[in-house]
């Protein structure tokens, strides 16, 4: 149950370290003027190249990045099952993991402040129009999450696992219809395949079951996809609005609102909990590292979403669930199955697809 | 095991039944001599492209016959063996079934030179240089069978199943190598997809026991794989090094090496039961129309190599495999499982992208 809530929780958080993205921002820029400066004779179009290289250097660095984040978060989670159950109410970890990022915005944004001034990008003040919007993804996921006690009358948690594969459509679709931004036959072809792929890597012997999953199952995991996709779009949507705004801005007022929908949600669910047990009961070191860990990964998620994109996230996350398996075998001695072979194969060459099928702009 | 051998069997054999492959013929060339009359004035562009249009026809129902057939084939095993096991010899058969192509093809050539008259192209009498090549797709097989008894102590036959899609890449690198005809990046792609894609879709919950296959059990699968590759890709060199030649003229001469080593076979292996019980012991009207069925595949398998190609036939004979899957829910009440629906998906996808991937001439 904590997999699914925490790993669900991840899904939608964006966040900026400062200490990361400002090192990464001034590498590129430094980069960028060290270049500039060579290059300043060649003229514009090999500066224009070397902008593109950095860009793509910076893309690949925060892919690679929420890659691994993820696959260290499922890593945890199977490290904390194995070392007996922890009794922590979810609601209060998923509260500090939105205070921490928060937090972290706001100690980014001192320093950028004490750097280079307040300016019209990176000053917290923001105009109602602007934060408006801001709530709406926290608000479909909180949502969805509430569908999430519903669903489990229907389908059993290995059958949830692989209907939660439908997001990966889900996302290709509104990406398409949201954000109107264009994808090859090919990468569709790909997008197909990647989640062909990620359900066959899950294949179990149980895994018939999920076909015998009633109208109403189907229903709600294709309007939990919908809601999850949405958010995420809506997500990339907000922060690539206003290219030029600091994402630390943009971030806080993301996990605010993030904060706010958590707490309502803890009054909802453990109130009685916290109050007769105390708000950390049950947390271990296993559960502060993960609440560090889902920090962290919302950093990188925020970064896929401003200097990359959603398709990218999934891609992301999808190679991180395979990668999750693979160092499973050494760590926890997992068994990998042919299922998980052909899926991965699967995977594999729908990345080479979706980069072979890019649409020459 | 009767399905094995008659499987492989069908896999090699290519005949022409006369009264298919002539109204074939007729029709495509009365359809290209209509055209040519309507469209002489339009000059030699059109004609070409109505000429290509018709060859892209001619391809297309040889592909969709070999498809229907092969799994109409799959069919009548699964038939045969909830009617009981029949305990005739399958050497037997397949000597049989060779004759049956044999005869099928000197019919079609009585026919053609009643009609043509004797020429060049159609006449049975070869030069000891045309004909020499053709005993040696025949001797392949009789290598890959005879390694197929002894892959089974290595292997179980489940297992074997899953190994024989090696099948599929080892006619791609075979076909590329030996036929020196190219494929795009994404058509390998896509090829490698089909692979994926077959075997996904045969997976049960012993799937993977062929993972504990030990070292012994993977060569011997890869040289059969070869083997048949090869034997594959060699026929449709011979049909293909003069296309003018008469498709029975070349049968007759696949096939009569075809009955020598089914002679052979029946030798070795059939001698005893043969002489004491009969040549034809054990036989049921299923028997006799599975040797039918098997000698049309073969007229199938002959015309998609002389009018299309090895690749053509990978992906209409995993076609068939996934028809069978779906006719057997109706005739026989089998359960489909998520793994077949998922591997019927990488198929479909990898024959759309295989399409989509040709490479402009």
């Amino acid at each position: 149950m904590e997999y699914r809530k925490i790993r669900d929780e991840g899904d939608d958080r964006e966040t900026g370290i400062q200490d990361v993205e400002s090192l990464r921002e001034k590498s590129v820029l430094l980069s960028g003027a060290v270049l500039d400066n060579r290059l300043a004779s060649v003229g514009e179009t090999k500066t224009d190249s070397h902008r593109a290289k950095a860009k793509w250097k910076l893309k690949s660095v925060v892919t690679l990045a929420l890659t691994i984040l993820t696959s260290s978060q499922a890593i945890l989670i199977v490290w904390s099952k194995r070392a007996g159950k922890y009794e922590y109410s979810v609601t209060t970890a998923n509260f500090l993991v939105e205070t921490l990022k928060c937090a972290i915005s706001l100690v980014a944004l001192a320093r950028i402040w004490k750097k280079e001034g307040v300016t019209e990008d990176n000053r917290l003040s923001t105009t109602l129009d602007e934060v408006i919007v801001y709530p709406i993804p926290a608000a479909l996921y909180l949502v969805k999450n509430l569908l999430q006690y519903y669903i489990f009358a229907y389908v059993d948690a290995p059958g949830y696992q692989i209907l939660k594969n439908l997001n990966i459509i889900s996302t290709g679709v509104l990406y398409r219809i949201i954000l109107k931004k264009r994808l090859s036959e090919i990468q569709w072809a790909a997008f197909i395949l990647l989640t062909a792929g990620c359900t066959t890597a899950q294949l179990n012997s149980n895994s018939d079951r999920v076909l015998q999953t009633p109208f109403q199952g189907w229903v709600m995991a294709i309007v939990m996809a919908l809601l999850s996709g949405f958010a995420g779009v809506y997500t990339e949507a907000i922060i690539k609005k206003r290219p030029s705004r600091n994402i630390n801005v943009q971030n806080f007022w993301l996990y605010i609102f993030g904060m706010g929908f958590n707490a309502i949600a803890i009054l909802v669910q453990d109130f009685d909990a916290v109050m007769n047990k105390g708000f950390l009961h049950g947390y271990s070191p296993i559960t502060v590292l993960m609440i560090f860990n889902h920090a962290l990964s919302g950093i990188a998620v925020s970064m896929v979403m401003k200097y990359a994109d959603n398709i990218v996230k999934v891609y992301s996350t999808s190679v991180a669930m395979l990668l999750t398996a693979v160092v499973s075998v050494y760590l926890f001695g997992f068994h990998l199955s042919l299922a998980f072979f052909l899926g991965t194969t699967v995977v594999s060459v729908a990345i080479y697809l979706h980069s072979a099928g890019k649409i020459q702009r």
